[in-house]
Parts: structure tokens; C-alpha cells; sequence
């Protein structure tokens, strides 16, 4: 049976990996006071399309027996902002402003598979969002409840890249450019386009030399958000819009990096720059916008983006500006699963109850029972095999431990040891608990 | 903009009571050593057409622009079962057999929506198969872990029913009636239609009125295991393949008995009883088969329901007969969240921080950070507005706790009660420390 390229599937250990690392953001961005919601896989191809960006990559659903005239309006999501807006617009009587969600489901693009683009994945997001207006603040709060939430993932170091679209346009304008927009979306091509190419595609938007130049000088500033500012205006250039961008880039990336050194367990792995080459291709962006590099796998792109929106939902008489970031959770892991990256066990089970005979079957799974009532994962045998059958059933699970109920012992059958014990009152050592991440070391990377 | 019928979203407060109620399943799944997996969303047509059953309600899943000639071969999957039988023969060499998993995720059918029916909705499955063989015993399990998650969970009580297709067929051939299977799928209508209707159909089939009434004779018959054994005695009507699913009966409605006897939280809410009416449609069961009805629902049909399956998953060599459980969440928590089941907050942070002015940020930031580092979700007030309207904030989406730093005092703002408090050492109550489900009552039931 062949699998579905670009549907990536995990084995049970390696799903323990994603279920850990879902867990953990979760369990961060709930810390922060963000919401759950989960929004219907399909929308009406109308919302979807409206962004008028990525038609070619959306999957239509219809009725496999569809009546003669039935509507074949709907598509899968593409990613998770677009439906946010929509559930913004149709809730907001009952949702309350600035309104604050995360939100990890499944999208679906039907791209051409390749390495790190899928057709099925799943994205983890953040945003706030206001009626009528939102705090600048926001911008610093989901980029660092986001570092905060990567600085904990079992993962290779990842640079934060946090740019401002006010600092490009500001910048073109103060240049005289007339469609400071249309820049953008060709500065954000220098990742993939030789340096020639996009000053010859800023040419034939109308630039002149000097005017391509200096666009590209201020593409190549990265750095802290004071030592951004100070290179920006030495190069000369000076409008209002560039100064409330620079500082509006100086707070985001300032913001994160005094969270981290205040958090207890700071931002390690994550490193937060100011870098004026991110300018992000998709046009609802305003403000601040973020890129995610990971240490080894740069191939992979922008790993978690995201950014000020001030326009994205709006209905007649409101418009709702938002700020997010999404992290590309399959874009991230199945690389690193396909590298290494898995889990100390492929079940839940921290104990195996032995069964000695069908006899005894009443026996072990009161044993199993006390376990469970405390907390501790157990499961039972299948049937009565020899013992050694049966410790091996746990081996090649990576349960560590097996339970002999007729001597009332436990033995951890990595160490060999066997200690006599009582199911009311035995623990496992803490890290057994759960499977344990087998993260892929710096050699591995090399 | 209207919503979507059939595809339902809620509310931020009543997803928590879906996380929780999905949080819960999992605890308990984990607790017995079921392992994750998850699945992608679309199959091959062929796939999902090989069972030949609901052909009419697959949604096809095709690209926007599809280049000419491109294949149209992918449908949403419509259960969890299917494609968990194709996951088990794609990785067979990698799995170990029994394979015990636990899977949660949403499935689609293009059905008419109507109550209790949706096109998108979520089912909670456990299932364990073998390879070549799986013990009986297995029955009993699916049936014990399922009971007990159930137990667990805010909603009105249920009854698990427990019949045996071997019973239905054994008692058929015993009869003499010469095609025992077809008999089943017309005494699964006895839910639907009037006794002489299905009598009628019967006829129709071939069997004799005194079969026919026989047929309808056991299936009336439900109660507790041995003496629904006994009962079926009675009707005088023997065959080996009887005895044998009878005995399996008894051993599934007992054991799940004695295993919430015995369990610390008893199976509360949960009923037991063996009910030989209970056929189950789909042809591929092929011995123990489960419904569940919920009280006060039962117009919603079953809400969690499988079976044993012999020859669901098969390869040219080996078959992996298996045996599930499948709970329908959505089908039993909308109709519920509709009639008033929600939590008591919709973010979820217990405390709020207040923000005097913009300066004093870094310090109420402070105060958060050291409540999140002992594990108490927190938000800060998004602006420095008047301390009533920070209250109104936190009151509005039902946060118990707002904080003043500067007189480093809460406030608890149902009681009123404020107390001077250290953020590294103030607890709050432990029940306020996640959202609350507030429960239906059984007044609100009537």
C-alpha cells in the first residue's frame, strides 16, 4: 500500500513527540490567559478567496453524489487566520474584545509536495484581536508568549526575525517612491532571487538606481532594535512613518528579549533580531511582521510567522485589527522526526502486570487499578504467555517496568533490578512517567 | 453571515467543556496504556467505497484548479475505523501487535443535517487488534476502559448495551433459517419502524411466522448477563454458535460490572445491560457489538457504539481481527451545550493584573510571570484604564482574581474580599484553578 505524498503520518512514538510538543504549547499559551476555540475545516470558497492569494492551492469538498444544482461552495482552510477573521465577524456579540485565542488544527494546501511543504499539516497560532482598535502592546505580547512557548520545544536553536512593513514603506516614501506597497513584495523575494534580479524587478517598478540601492541597503540591516534604529537613519532617509516604525521594531524586539531575561527559564535556543529583509509576501499585513529560522534546517524557510493586521475582519460599520503568529508544527517536526527526533516508548505505559494464568487475571487487574487510581499508566498482559514472553512484550514497547503480582514485585527490566512493592505505594521515578524525548543531539545536526 | 449548518463551532466557554470532556477521555485512555495516533484527513476513494456502505455521504476532496487529467481520488474520511484498519496494514512492520490506540479526531459525511446529525463532528475511538489472533479478552477491555471514561464525565447518565452478533446468528441458525447475516440488519430497524413492519420484512426474507416471531422473541429480551443467557434458553432454541455468544455476552456485561464495582469512582452514571435488539448495521462485525443511549437524548440515537470486527483489516497474508469502541463527542455535546451545558469562564486565566499606568507594565508583567511560574494562568489588564473597567474586564469573561500590584493586594470580585498577597507564595482555591463545568441539571433535563 503506497502513502500519500505530502500527507505525513507518525508512527505512535514519534506522534508522542507531537503530542509533548502540542501539550507544552498549549499549556503555555493557556499560562498567558489565551482562549481555545477550534473553527470548521471548510469555509465558503467566497471567504477564502478573498485574500485573492493562494486560489491554486485550495481544496474544494463536495458530495460525492451531490443533487443535480447543489451548491459546491465549500474548501478546506488554508491556514487558520482567514477562518479566525470570519469566526471574529459572525461571534462578535458574544465574544469579548480584545479578544485572545490560541488554536492548533489541521490545513490543507494542495501544493506540489517537496521537503517541508505539505498538503496536510498542522499549525498552532496565536492573536489578539480588538474591535475598532488594539493596543501596540499586543504586538509584544504574542511575540513573546510565541518565544516563550519555542524557547521550551525539544528542538535546535531558532532565531526570531521581527521586522516592521511602516519601517519599508516609511523608508520608500521618504524616498519619493510612489507605490512604497508594491516594494515589499519584491524585497521579500531576496531570499530566493539573486541580489540582480530584484534590483532589476525594483527597476521595472519605476525605481530609480540609487532609489533600488538604498532599498537594499536598509533589506540588509539585522540586529538589536536600538543599533536597527541608529544604522536606519544613518542612512539618511527620514519620514514619520519610518520613525513610529522603527519604534514600534525597537519595542517588539526589546519587549521579547527583557521577557526572556526576566523569565525563569529565559529564552534559551531562541534568539530575538530586528531584520529588515522579512517583509512578508501576504498583503493584509500593516505593521510588525515575524519570520522563524531553525539552526540546520534553513532550507525549511520561515518556520513560525505572523504579524500586525490591522484590516484582516472588518464588517460594515467595524473593523477588528489583530496581531498573530502561527508555527508550522508538522513544517518543524516531521523533518526532525525524520532525523531522529522520537520517544522513549511507543505507549503511554509506565507498568506491564504480568498474567500468570487466566486465574489470576482478577488479581492483576486490581493491581492495574491501584496503579491507575494514581495517575501511574498501567496496562495488563494480552493473555498468559511464558514471563519471558511477557517481558518482552514490554521491551519492545519501552515499558519499564513489568508487575508480578503473585510475589507482589515490580521489576525495571533495563536495570534487572526486581524489588518487592505495593501497588498502593510504589511510584516510578518521575521522568518514567511520561515517554521521555529522545531530542536529536548537536552531532546529529552536523 | 450565516453559519454553516451542520458544521457546528462554539463558543470560547463551551470549548472548554469540549477540552474538557476530550482531556478527560484522554487521561483515562492513557491510564490504560492506549497509545495516539492520528490519521490524515482524506483516504483514497477506494478505501473508503470498500465497505461499500455510505457511499452517498463521502465529501470528495479535489484541487482548485486540478491540472487536466490530474487524479480526484481523495475523500474525507467519514469514521475513524477505516482508515485506522489501512494505518494498521501500511505499518504493520513497525507496529506491535496487539496494538492498543486511542484516536480523537474529526470525521465528515455529507449527510442532511438535522439534530444530532453534523458534517463535520468529532469521535473519541479506542480499539485493539491483533495479528492472526486477538483474545477475547479484548472485548472486555474496550468495553471496561469505555464504561469508565464515560463515567467521568459531565453529562446525563447513560446505558451501555451489549449484544453478540453470534447470539443473533447462532439462535437464527438454530431456527433453521438459512441466511442467519441478513436477518440482523432488519431487527437493527426495530428501532425505527413498528414490530409489524420489520415482521413483514422478515416474511419478505423467507422466514416462517413462528421464525419470525422467535427472531422478535429475542430480540426483546435484554437484562443482566446470565440471566439474559437464561432467558434465551428458555425460548428452547439450541446451536453450538449460541452457546458460544452467549458466554461472550455474560463475559462482556459482567466484566465491565465488576470492573466498576471494584473501581474507586464505581461506573456512576453508567448502566451496563445486555440488550438483544442491539444488531448494528454495518456488516463488518462479527461477534460483541455496543450502543449506548444518553438519558433525556435518546432521540439522538446511539451515542457511542462498535464492535468486534474479525475481518476488517487483511492483507494477502494476515488478518488483524480488532475489536472498538467509538464515542461520538459532537453528537452528545452539542445538543447539550445547546440546552445550557458551558464552563464557568471563557479564557482560561484565574487572574487578572491591573495596569495603573503605562509606566508600571514591567512591574505588573513581573507579577504575572511569577504567578505563571507556579502554573496559575494569568493576563495583564491590555490597557491602564480605569480600575473599575479592569475590574469590568476580568468580570465579563468570568476571571475570579484581579491583582493590584502596587498595594501588592487580589481581589476576589465575586466576594468582594481583597487581601494583601506575594505572587510567589498566593494560591488560589484549587477549583478555581482551571474554568468549572457547570453541569445541566436533571431539572433542566425535564
Amino acid at each position: 500500500m503506497a502513502k500519500l505524498s505530502g500527507f505525513p503520518e507518525f508512527l505512535p512514538a514519534d506522534r508522542a513527540v507531537e503530542q509533548h510538543v502540542l501539550d507544552h504549547l498549549r499549556r503555555v499559551f493557556e499560562l498567558h490567559g489565551f482562549a481555545n476555540i477550534e473553527t470548521r475545516a471548510v469555509e465558503t470558497r467566497e471567504t477564502l478567496l478573498r485574500k485573492g492569494e493562494i486560489d491554486k492551492e485550495v481544496y474544494v469538498v463536495q458530495r460525492l453524489h451531490a443533487a443535480e444544482g447543489e451548491s459546491t461552495d465549500l474548501a478546506l482552510h488554508y491556514d487558520l487566520t482567514v477562518p479566525f477573521a470570519r469566526y471574529v465577524l459572525e461571534n462578535s456579540n458574544e465574544l469579548d474584545f480584545p479578544f485572545r485565542r490560541w488554536q492548533i488544527q489541521k490545513v490543507w494546501r494542495g501544493e506540489r509536495p517537496q521537503q517541508g511543504r505539505f498538503r496536510e499539516f498542522t499549525q498552532a497560532d496565536i492573536d489578539i484581536v480588538g474591535r475598532g482598535s488594539l493596543p501596540f502592546h499586543a504586538d509584544v505580547e504574542v511575540a513573546q508568549v510565541m518565544a516563550e512557548a519555542l524557547a521550551g520545544l525539544p528542538i535546535p536553536s531558532l532565531t526570531l526575525q521581527v521586522s516592521n512593513r511602516k519601517v519599508l514603506e516609511g523608508f520608500a516614501l521618504g524616498l519619493g517612491i510612489a507605490k512604497p506597497t508594491a516594494v515589499m513584495p519584491i524585497v521579500d523575494k531576496l531570499d530566493k532571487l539573486p541580489r540582480d534580479r530584484v534590483v532589476a524587478e525594483l527597476h521595472h517598478l519605476g525605481l530609480a538606481e540609487a532609489q533600488a540601492e538604498s532599498v537594499l541597503d536598509l533589506a540588509s540591516i539585522s540586529g538589536g532594535g536600538a543599533d536597527v534604529a541608529e544604522r536606519v537613519r544613518a542612512l539618511g532617509v527620514s519620514h514619520p512613518l519610518l520613525d513610529e516604525g522603527l519604534d514600534e521594531l525597537a519595542a517588539v524586539v526589546d519587549g521579547v528579549q527583557a521577557g526572556g531575561a526576566a523569565g525563569a527559564a529565559g529564552l534559551g535556543g531562541v534568539t530575538v533580531v530586528a531584520d529588515l529583509r522579512i517583509a512578508r509576501g501576504l498583503d493584509y499585513y500593516t505593521g510588525t511582521v515575524f519570520e522563524t529560522r531553525m539552526a540546520g534546517y534553513e532550507h525549511l524557510g520561515s518556520i513560525c510567522s505572523g504579524g500586525r493586521y490591522d484590516q484582516l475582519a472588518a464588517d460594515r460599520r467595524t473593523t477588528y485589527p489583530g496581531v498573530g503568529i502561527s508555527l508550522g508544527v508538522s513544517r518543524l517536526l516531521v523533518p526532525l522526526v525524520a532525523d531522529g527526533l522520537t520517544a522513549s516508548r511507543s505507549v503511554p505505559s509506565v507498568v506491564l502486570v504480568s498474567l500468570a494464568d487466566d486465574e489470576s487475571r482478577a488479581e492483576a487487574t486490581d493491581v492495574a487499578r491501584r496503579l491507575r487510581a494514581r495517575g501511574i499508566s498501567t496496562e495488563l498482559a494480552p493473555k498468559p504467555d511464558k514471563f519471558g514472553k511477557q517481558i518482552q512484550h514490554a521491551e519492545k514497547r519501552g515499558i519499564p517496568f513489568v508487575w508480578f503480582p503473585a510475589d507482589g514485585s515490580v521489576k525495571d527490566i533495563r536495570s534487572g533490578e526486581q524489588i518487592p512493592a505495593d501497588p498502593d505505594h510504589w511510584d516510578p521515578p518521575p521522568a518514567d512517567l511520561r515517554p521521555q524525548i529522545l531530542s536529536i543531539t548537536k552531532e546529529q545536526l552536523s
